[in-house]
């Protein structure tokens, strides 16, 4: 740190993301990406523009905002799109919460919940889970409070029911209720529905996972149009620029091939369903997941060592060290072949 | 607006970006953007990464970082890339202004700078320019103030000598000083030269301008480790993948293939002065330029006057309604037919 940090700033810590190592080539299940390539339609349209970057993109990104109100079923002065859902994320939390407006949301969650809040001062509380790590719905109901909830909820993959979503939006209409739908289009029911009938509710999504964009870096929010207006006033004072031209062209062409990513979210479920059953039979507890990634714990191995066991073996999966959950690991669901070798490497390990 | 947002951002008057009109093709010399094409090896790049778009990027951009530290001459450590120059200056705001290290720069400059002070609560003030649109040195010797200095200055393309700007920086030393060198390329000296002497200056740069990557969004800054890190921090708090796959991979090929984009500015500063030269024959008066754009009036028409019959004419320049220079138009240099193009519409125009 230098002298010169400020001193509100130099207090922070940071989110640690998911090791990206380099020195060998991993089966990689730590950071929840798909195993498939973005479709062909997706090439050809960043080829398109990688003749053109020395022209600026188009603050508008017209034409990925467009696809995606138009797949949706909104108007596209609802839609904002970003530079990864962090983004408009964190455009959220500036716009909408404060020492007024004071955040709430689950302690077991997106580990950047709390990061952001911090690096914009505003007063948060984290609720606890259940003990079966399901979200109690009475603690977000009337609050007053601005909420974000991650549904799919990471990292157990659980979920709430729409309804339960619509109670928590309607009890606390003096806030805007956030709900971060990452991984909603692995089998969870999505929030959008609810948009038009709710002023207060923004629901924000990402390409990185089931339209295999996260190297692109695209998210987006859609939400009431007021709502989405305040969020541009951010982006036109950070970075009106914030999309880059051939990821605006890649998120357009991955709506328009749409059945294709919805396909494989399917060949993912289907191997979530049978990860699941596979790590039963060993034993496992595995959480109900809706997402495309599996949060378990086994009585016969610790959860940290089972994921340095699993490094050792070149299979990478997410651990983390607070308390309450450093028995478990979050294990990306990835193709058939790669699970069969999480399968076998767990057998291997715990046969020892 | 929302009745949500918070009454602090409410008041936000954002920055306005140079009109992307979508109803014809214009000759579009108002955004500083580069008249050529990428390299070749630029958009092969882009192509690569195309296929690996389902994995995240690398957090570090170990790529372009390296090109980077390589061809300046500095330690990978003293570079950090963003997603365009805006966002590490908003990140260089936050971590090093505040109220006890309140921000000054010049009144006529780089219309964000405003917009980040207001974003981020930063108390500044803007000092007047002399009346031939210089910089006076002496208003920012032994200040005690975070200073931010954008060399060549923006709209006027008129530089500091390197020896004014160590004057500043070695009479700050308890404060940062922020030196935007985004046009530094078209002619002026770099202060990179000054980075190992001083540990509390920070050089930022574009890949947008020179190495006509606008439309990939690539800036990057440069200082010491201590300073760099503290940038990383608010990285890693906002968006740790902030660089895409496609752009830190194209960032990386520009920097190799150095000589082209060498070539052009070449190319670029010869127009320039071909331009200037030009419209003093047409009785304009122009600001002395070392960026790839001049700052140029005339007696006989208004500055919006100009630029709105141009446009009529298909051709874009940036007019600013600011009082002190309302009577000029920025106009960006681009390929000799271009300014050909520029120069007989003006003569049209005049001789009416």
């Amino acid at each position: 740190m230098s002298k010169f940090f400020t001193d509100r700033l130099s207090a922070l810590i940071p989110y640690t993301p998911g090791e990206q190592p380099k020195d060998m080539q991993y089966i990689k299940l730590n950071t929840n990406e798909s195993p498939f390539n973005p479709s062909a339609a997706v090439a050809e349209a960043v080829a398109t523009e990688a003749g053109k970057l020395q022209l600026y993109s188009d603050p508008e990104n017209t034409a990925v905002r467009t696809a995606l109100a138009k797949h949706y079923g909104f108007d596209v002065n609802q839609v904002i799109v970003s530079n990864g859902s962090d983004e408009v994320l964190n455009f959220a939390f500036m716009a909408f919460a404060d020492e007024k407006s004071p955040l709430i949301f689950p302690e077991i969650t997106y580990g950047f919940y709390p990061v952001f809040a911090e690096l914009n001062c505003i007063p948060y509380t984290q609720i606890p889970l259940r003990d079966d790590f399901s979200i109690d719905v009475e603690d977000y109901i009337g609050k007053n409070k601005t909420i974000i909830i991650a549904n799919p909820n990471a990292p157990t993959g659980m979920v709430l029911s729409i309804a339960d979503i619509e109670q928590i939006v309607k009890s606390n209409p003096d806030n805007v209720v956030i709900i971060d739908e990452a991984y909603v289009d692995f089998g969870a029911d999505s929030a959008l529905s609810l948009v038009d009938k709710y002023d207060n509710l923004l629901v924000v999504q990402t390409f990185s996972k089931s339209r295999s964009l996260a190297g692109a870096r695209l998210g987006f929010a859609i939400g009431n149009k007021d709502l989405i207006a305040d969020l541009n006033t951010i982006k036109y004072s950070t970075n009106p620029y914030n999309v880059n031209r051939m990821t605006d062209m890649a998120g357009a062409a991955a709506i328009k091939d749409n059945q294709y990513y919805a396909d494989n979210c399917q060949t993912i479920i289907a191997n979530r369903e049978w990860t699941t059953a596979r790590l039963i039979d060993l034993g496992f507890e595995v959480l109900p997941s809706k997402a495309n990634f599996v949060f378990a714990k086994s009585d016969k191995i610790g959860g940290e060592e089972l994921y340095l066991r699993l490094k050792e073996q070149g299979i990478l999966v997410r651990h983390f060290t607070k308390d309450t959950i450093k028995e478990y690991n979050r294990i990306t669901i990835g193709t058939k072949s790669q699970m069969q070798a999480l399968i076998d490497t767990i057998i291997s390990i715990l046969g020892e």
